[in-house]
C-alpha cells in the first residue's frame, strides 16, 4: 500500500530529508508530496523525481491546506514554528501523523489529550536541537541510571559554524543558518539554570561575558553561552535531583567577548527604528550608540565607552566587519538595529559558493555510580558536503524523515504530542543515524562538579 | 452656585490638592467629594471638613463610577494612569471636565475630537513631570520666540530626592515616591534623544553610565540620566528644528555608578520570579546573579564580575545596604529580582516619620537670537513641609487644583484632551504657583551646545 508524506515548507534544511524520502520512495511505497507557497525554488531532480509531487499551498488558504492535508497520510512540517498549530489542528481533525523539527508551543501541547485518544503520534523537536540534543542525551541518561547510577551534572551545548577549512574571518563565525536569529540570539528573556543546586540567572547584557570553554578533539577549542531554557527539560529528562543543568550555544572561543561590544551598544535591539537608516552608513550606525563629541573620532568613543584596550585583538573583528565604513550604507529603511547589524555582517560572515558548514554538540553528564563519581563527556562533529547538502540540513532533516517513516512503519507507536526523549523512538532512530554519519564519540573523564577555573566573568 | 469636585483616588499625592480645594471652598462655592476605595486613610480634618464628602468609589463598579461622575462639575482623577479611560468615557457621557497629572494614553487621545465638540476641557500632565515640566519650559520657550528667538537646545531634568538635612546615606537617597518605579526606572524601552543634530540611543543596561552633572546654586551637585521619552514632545513644544533635545531624571551625583550594579547584575528585573525568594537571605540573593564558585567569596565574584576596584567607594554604598547579610531574608514569596532588590532597599532608604523630601528641576534652554547664541538655565527646588505634606504631593498637587479651579471659573476654556502648554493655560498657574513656593530661578549663562565634557561614559 502506499503511504503518502505530506512535506509543508521546502526550505534550506530539507535537502537531506527530500532525499531521504525519495530514496527510500521505492522500497517504501512512499509518495511525497511539496507544498510551499514557491515552489519555483525546489530542485529539479527533486521535482522530477516519479514518487514526488509538488503543489502550490498556501497554509493560509483553509481549502488547499485541508486537502494537501486530508489526500496525505503523514504531514511533515518544516515552516517556522509559530505555524505548526494550524496544521496540527488539521492533522487531528483528518486523523494524521505529525512531524516537526520546532519547540512543543503550548497550544500544540494542549492538543496532547485529543491526539493521544486518536492514536496519532504528533512527534516535535526531532531535527538538530532541539532533536539529536534530546536523543543523544537521553541515550546516556537512561544507560547511566539503568546501570543504577545517579545523574549529578548534566550539561549540553550545540553550535552551527563554518567548517574548519573555510574558517577563515577573525569570528571564526558564518551565517550557515538564518542570520535574524544569529542576531537576536539570547534576547526575550533571562538566562535561567542551576549551578551546583544554585539557581544562577544570567541578564542578556551579560550572556556573552559568562562562557565556558570546551575541547573537541581535532577541532580544538570551542566556548559557550548559556540559553534561556536550561530548566525546561528538567523534568522531561527526569533531572529533579540533578545539582546542575546548564545548556548553551556554541561558538569558536573569542565570538562571544566580540559580540558583547554589539550587545553593550544596543546595536542589536529589534525593538525600534532607526531614523533614516536606508542612507546612514556604518560609521553613522555605530556613532548611534556613542555620545555626542564635536572632537572625538567614532573609534576613540567606542573604545573609551566599552573600556577596549589599544591592543585588544577584539578591536580588529569589528575592523574587518568595516564598522568604521564612511561610504558603505544601511540601504534598509526603517531598519531596527538588528537588521542594520545583519546587513553589516553579511556583508562578511555569508557562506561562500563552495563553503561547507559544521555541526558541534557536546554534552558533559556527571553521576555517580557506586559511591564512585564520575563524568561522560559526549561529542558530535558533522562537516556539510556543500552549500546545498549542509550539515544543517543533515543533523535537522535526517532525524525528522526517519522519525516519519518510523510512524509510518509502526515502529514509532505511542501516540501523543510528544518529543523524542522515549527509548521507542531515540534508540532506532540514533542507530539509523550513526549509519548516516552521524555519530557521537564518548569520552570518560574524571569528574569535576561544575568546575569554575572554566567560566569566564 | 455650587460647583461639585469628585477626586477619584486619596493616595499620597493629594495632601495638597485637597488643603487648596478646601480652603478655597468657602470662597469659591465648592463641595469636594473624594471617592476612593478604602476611605479609612483619609485624614480626620480632611473628613470632617463641611465643605467635604467621602464615598467609597470602586471604579470597577459602572454604577457606583457613573453616579459619582454623574453628580459632579468636574472630576480628577488622582489613580494610576491604567484606570483614567474609564473615568474619561463617563466624563464625555456625563459632559463633565476631567483634569488628571498623568500622561495622555493613546486610547484617551482618541476621545479628543468628541470632548472638543462637547466643549469640555481634559487636562492631563498637569502634576510635576509630566506638569510644571511643561509649563515652565514652555514659558521660557515662547518668551525666547516671542523675541524673535530660535531655540537650538532643550535638556530638561527632574528628581525627587531627600532633603538635604536628610541625606544621610551613602546613596544621597530616599525613596519619596512609589519605590517600585524608582526600581523599574529606564526599563522598557531604548532611551531616545537628540545631540547636535544626531540621534543617540542608549540600552537601559548603559542607562546609568551615560550620565550629565548639574550644579544648583545653594544645593550642590546632581547628575542626571536620559528619559526614553525625549523626542515625544518635539513637535508639541514646536522644537522640529532644535539640535539637542534631552530629558532625564536628576539623582546625587555617585548614584547611577552604584545603581548600575544592580542593573548589570539583573537584580532589576521584573519578568521572571525567583525559587524560593521568601527565605532567600540578601547575600543568596546577590548570588543567584554571580558565577558558582566553590571556595569563592559573593563579594571577590562581585568585584571581579563588574570590575569593581579595591579602593572604589561604590562598594561601601553596597555594604550599607546590607547586600552581604547572612542573615537578612527576602521574606517575599515568589518574589521578582526587582521586587526582592525593594525589599533591600526600602530597609534603607525609606523616609522617616519626620523627614523631608526635596523636588529638583533643571531646565536648559540653548538659542540663538540676532544672531548670537545664548543660554537660559532655569531651575526649581521644592522642600517639603513634612511626611504628607512632601514636595512631591505639593508640586504634583498644586498644578491639578489650580487648573480644576481655572477649569470651573472659566478661566480655561479652550476644549480637547491636552496637556499645558498653552500660555492660557500655563501664565496664570504658574502664577498662582509662584505665590505658592514653586517658582523657578533663571540663570543667563554661555552657550556652549552640548558640552561632551559633562558626559561621563
Amino acid at each position: 500500500m502506499v503511504r503518502k508524506i505530506l512535506i509543508i515548507g521546502a526550505g534550506k534544511s530539507t535537502s537531506f530529508l527530500l532525499d531521504y524520502l525519495l530514496e527510500k520512495s521505492d522500497s517504501e511505497n512512499l509518495k511525497v508530496t511539496i507544498g510551499d507557497l514557491d515552489t519555483a525554488s525546489i530542485p529539479e531532480h527533486i521535482k522530477s523525481h516519479p514518487n514526488c509531487s509538488v503543489r502550490t499551498l498556501d497554509i493560509f488558504k483553509e481549502d488547499e491546506r485541508t486537502s494537501a492535508i486530508q489526500e496525505s497520510d503523514l504531514v511533515i512540517s518544516m515552516l517556522p514554528a509559530r505555524f505548526h498549530i494550524k496544521i496540527a489542528e488539521d492533522c487531528l481533525t483528518y486523523k494524521k501523523h505529525l512531524v516537526t523539527a520546532s519547540y512543543i508551543s503550548p497550544e500544540l501541547k494542549k492538543l496532547n489529550e485529543k491526539v493521544t485518544e486518536s492514536n496519532l503520534v504528533f512527534m516535535n523537536e526531532i531535527g538538530l536541537d532541539p532533536g539529536i540534543d534530546h536523543m543523544s542525551a537521553m541515550q546516556v541518561i537512561d544507560r547511566i541510571r539503568d546501570k543504577g547510577g545517579k545523574i549529578l551534572l548534566f550539561e549540553s551545548f550545540c553550535g552551527g559554524l563554518v567548517a574548519p577549512e573555510f574558517d577563515n574571518n577573525l569570528w571564526n563565525y558564518k551565517f550557515t543558518w538564518n542570520p535574524r536569529n544569529v542576531v537576536l540570539a539570547g534576547q526575550g528573556g533571562t538566562a535561567k539554570f542551576i549551578q551546583e543546586g544554585t539557581y544562577k540567572y544570567i541578564p542578556y547584557h551579560k550572556l556573552f561575558r559568562r562562557t565556558e570553554f570546551f575541547e573537541v578533539e581535532g577541532y580544538g577549542k570551542f566556548e559557550g553561552y548559556a540559553n534561556r531554557d536550561s530548566l525546561n527539560y528538567r523534568e522531561a529528562y527526569g533531572l529533579q535531583d540533578a545539582l546542575t543543568i546548564y545548556r548553551g550555544t556554541m561558538r569558536r572561543v573569542g565570538f562571544s567577548k566580540a559580540w558583547n561590544i554589539f550587545v553593550q551598544l544596543g546595536a542589536t535591539d529589534d525593538t525600534y527604528t532607526i531614523e533614516d537608516s536606508e542612507n546612514m552608513t556604518y560609521r553613522e550606525f555605530i556613532n548611534l550608540f556613542l555620545p555626542y563629541s564635536p572632537t572625538d573620532s567614532v573609534e576613540l568613543k567606542l573604545r573609551h565607552y566599552l573600556k577596549i584596550d589599544q591592543d585588544d585583538s577584539t578591536w580588529e573583528k569589528l575592523v574587518e566587519l568595516n564598522l568604521f565604513d564612511k561610504t558603505r550604507t544601511i540601504g534598509i529603511p526603517d531598519a531596527t538595529p538588528a537588521q542594520a547589524l545583519q546587513k553589516i555582517l553579511e556583508d562578511k560572515w555569508t557562506l561562500g559558493e563552495t563553503e561547507k558548514d559544521m555541526i558541534v554538540m557536546y554534552h558533559k553528564f556527571g553521576y555517580e555510580l557506586n559511591g564512585e563519581k564520575k563524568q561522560i563527556d559526549s561529542k558530535l562533529v558533522v562537516i556539510g558536503e556543500d552549500r546545498v547538502h549542509t550539515a544543517m540540513a543533515k543533523t535537522v532533516g535526517l532525524p525528522v524523515a526517519i522519525a516519519a517513516l518510523k510512524i509510518l512503519n509502526g515502529k514509532i507507536t505511542t501516540p501523543g504530542v510528544q518529543m523524542p526523549i522515549s527509548k521507542e523512538v531515540y534508540q532506532s532512530i540514533l542507530k539509523e543515524l550513526e549509519t548516516l554519519g552521524i555519530n557521537f564519540k564518548e569520552y570518560e573523564v574524571p569528574y569535576l562538579g561544575y568546575n569554575p577555573d572554566s567560566v569566564a566573568s
